[in-house]
């Protein structure tokens, strides 16, 4: 059984050799050459390839053998190959693999699964991850074993969200999502077949990683569930881990290759395990990203009373039926802010929850109605609509809300929905740190698992 | 009580009066006038101001007295002169008007209400959208009551759905996001406090309006719930209609300015009556709109067996469970079809449901994948998962799905998602009448959508 060694050489390794590096465009091995290249992996690079003398214009080195306590190898030459790569590797003291090749358990080749790990067996602690992955990636130092090729899978910033991935489909889509909407990303791993590293190993890391905020899993199947969930019990509260499970259902199970008989009731024994241990269950894929959007962006949510703000009143009934259906309340502010309020604007403006400043709404009382949400101590968390369709707003209230929502004192949602005009203020308001939507039902739901999350965390520093 | 004359004159006005046209930008008079010259409004407009000479380079007229026989008037003036216009008006021999003016029933000014209730009583064949709406839209013949200026909120093409929204709020988030996803609008009527014309009027002419051919519908009170359900009864199956109801828990219902009483259990109570109906509900915004999407492209789905295609196998899984969680089927293909294709692609091609392509995938293998699920007889419905991130997939694969789409021989729904490079291929497959997802679920939620409105119909053809 491979050993315990930490996994930094992963993450920030000072050497990298590519094992399969390629000189043909549209093979692997070249991808990943090109992309650690281009984004300008700061360590020692070397290309291994029997026959190139050199690659992208950099010399290859013939073979493993040349190479001797590599920090990471990127194993990208075919599946029959790798146990004898690996060997090499172990013997020339490699500290951490990414075996990328496919064709392993995945395709039913037990036979070939078997060889690589009596393969690995000799060296304990060489730690690796996949085969059949996308690998790992690390937006600070570039690290990058990915083989797609920039143009069509753009990286995203570094930032605090890192996620894990099993399915390597599903972690591009998010490191996509991610760039597209300009989040920062921190860690990436595709950890695929999981021979060695799995699930519990990557989220301990990433729990104890001091760069990563929240983190996003998105699973299959989970290869020792009592040791997943032990482990997630003892962290899942300190971090948000937002987790999507994929296979829930006989039909989707089957689909992960799992054995359908197993699986009967595992959507809710998975369920009953998450809501035990404090990871926050997405229920789609949009929520994921959303729950992730929201709390990078988010401070602590200290309750679950929401307060409302809204310029239409048919947003605010939807966002008011949102609020009960997922088990929220809406807040009761305090008479006083109420009639300061209501001195400060025009009778007709509903001064409830939800608070409706009407079409006739200016930037000014937004500023109002959102200044007193925030300092109001009957308001846990604010729904804020805000539809730009209104002939009175002008393009600085988005300087209102961020103002008032630097500091972070509360949680906030801002939602909005429309054409272009709308859309350019919501990207204003996202580069400010504020998390928007376009339907109050999606906000309202990653409020509650903000407020889970949190309520969560709160009992376990009570009751360690 | 007023009349049951036709809804032409809102629709097809040969002359149109803006009672309460205004020269001062920022006024509703101002708005409502400026976007019918604008859009080029083809019938004689009249813009009535006691005061002004010309408004917009347009003559104006002094009163409502000097006109006579007009199809439509759109009134704007304050509310407490709206009772005194429509006497006017009905005198004058107005077909029908779109009251906009707010500030009856809705804040509390139930004495207002039943004074323009008196004023109407008269003219019988008189027919009244609102007060307090946005009014119709006609985006045929560029009838438009809205006092959202373009740059605000920009109109959509004309086209087959039609809204029916009393909600202003939401109905303009509708239209601007329809202008946004380039979807055509036909008619949009917001129409507020329903003081005459209702929902069950507006249901029954957009099901008899022959370019209307999807129905979607916004709903917070109805004013006889029975009315509305025996006509939906008769009426619903014949067209596509969908329906979100706002204020379906005690808090929307609060926010809608019901009473609470009086709407314990109204979610249930209106789920079950729209199931009667045929009616299609939707469970949040996204969905109503996604609905209408699949709805206009789609052809009838014939049973609710989908085949998933995919190259990227997390994202199999996800759909996989979504087809299961909503109650369809997974198709299973014929055995030749699957032989044939057997032959065609390489060993690794994974040739179950879902099918799939894997990340080594060519334009060619979509299209043979397509084009066999089209042809299959045990296959009602198509979820394609298309992740653009693979290497060997060019931008020829839009065309393929395109061609292979273009007889509309079976419900198709794409789905992607990524960054920019995966957004113009979603767009161009839109361009081409494809409707495109970025998440497995929000694709099987319309399809299920399809499969339960195609069935209802079917039930309803056999047995009227």
């Amino acid at each position: 059984m491979p050993g315990t060694a930490s996994l930094e050489p992963f993450f920030s390794p000072q050497s990298v050799a590519v094992i399969g590096a390629s000189r043909t465009p549209g093979k692997i091995g070249y991808a990943v050459s090109e992309n650690l290249i281009k984004a300008g992996f700061k360590g020692k690079l070397f290309l291994v390839n029997p026959q190139a003398e050199e690659i992208l214009g950099r010399p290859c080195v013939k073979s493993v053998s040349q190479l001797n306590g590599i920090d990471l190898g990127i194993v990208c030459v075919p599946a029959e190959l790798v146990p004898g790569i690996v060997a090499e590797c172990g013997k020339k003291r490699f500290k951490a693999l990414v075996i990328i090749s496919s064709g392993f358990d995945e395709i039913g080749n037990q036979e070939l699964t078997e060889k690589l790990r009596r393969a690995l067996r000799p060296f304990p602690t060489m730690r690796v991850i996949g085969p059949n992955c996308l690998g790992i990636m690390n937006m600070k130092n570039r690290v990058d074993s990915l083989f797609l090729p920039e143009y069509r899978l753009k990286r995203p910033k570094p930032g605090g969200i890192s996620f894990i991935s099993q399915s390597g489909a599903v972690g591009s889509a998010i490191l996509d999502w991610a760039s597209m909407m300009d989040y920062g990303v921190g860690k990436f791993i595709s950890y695929g077949n999981a021979l060695d590293i799995d699930e519990t190993d990557l989220l301990t890391y990433l729990v104890n990683d001091p760069e990563t905020k929240v983190i996003v899993l998105y699973l299959e199947g989970v290869k020792s569930g009592r040791k997943f969930f032990e482990a997630a019990k003892k962290l899942a509260w300190k971090k948000p881990v937002i987790v999507l499970k994929g296979g829930i259902t006989a039909e989707g199970g089957k689909a992960a290759g799992s054995h359908t008989g197993s699986l009967a009731g595992s959507a809710q024994v998975y369920a009953a395990a998450f809501k035990q241990t404090g990871m926050i269950p997405a229920g789609c894929l949009q929520d994921l990203f959303d729950y992730a959007r929201t709390f990078i962006h988010a401070p602590e949510a200290r309750g679950k009373r929401v307060q409302i703000i809204t310029d239409g009143g048919g947003y605010g009934v939807v966002a008011a039926d949102a609020v009960a259906l997922n088990g929220l309340q809406l807040a009761n502010m305090q008479e006083s802010a109420l009639a300061a309020m209501r001195k400060q604007m025009p009778s007709y403006v509903v001064l409830k929850n939800p608070l409706d400043l009407t079409g006739g709404t200016s930037n000014e009382w937004y500023g109002l109605a959102l200044g007193a949400a925030l300092t109001d101590k009957n308001v846990d968390l604010i729904a804020l609509i805000i539809l730009f369709q209104v002939p009175n707003l002008t393009s600085d209230v988005v300087q209102v809300i961020s103002n008032l929502n630097a500091r972070k004192t509360k949680p906030l949602t801002v939602i909005s929905v429309g054409g272009e005009f709308s859309e350019v203020h919501k990207r204003a308001m996202e580069h400010d740190g504020i998390v928007t939507f376009s339907y109050p039902e999606n906000a309202i739901r990653s409020l509650k698992a903000l407020a889970d999350f949190y309520e969560f965390q709160r009992k376990k520093k009570r009751k360690p």
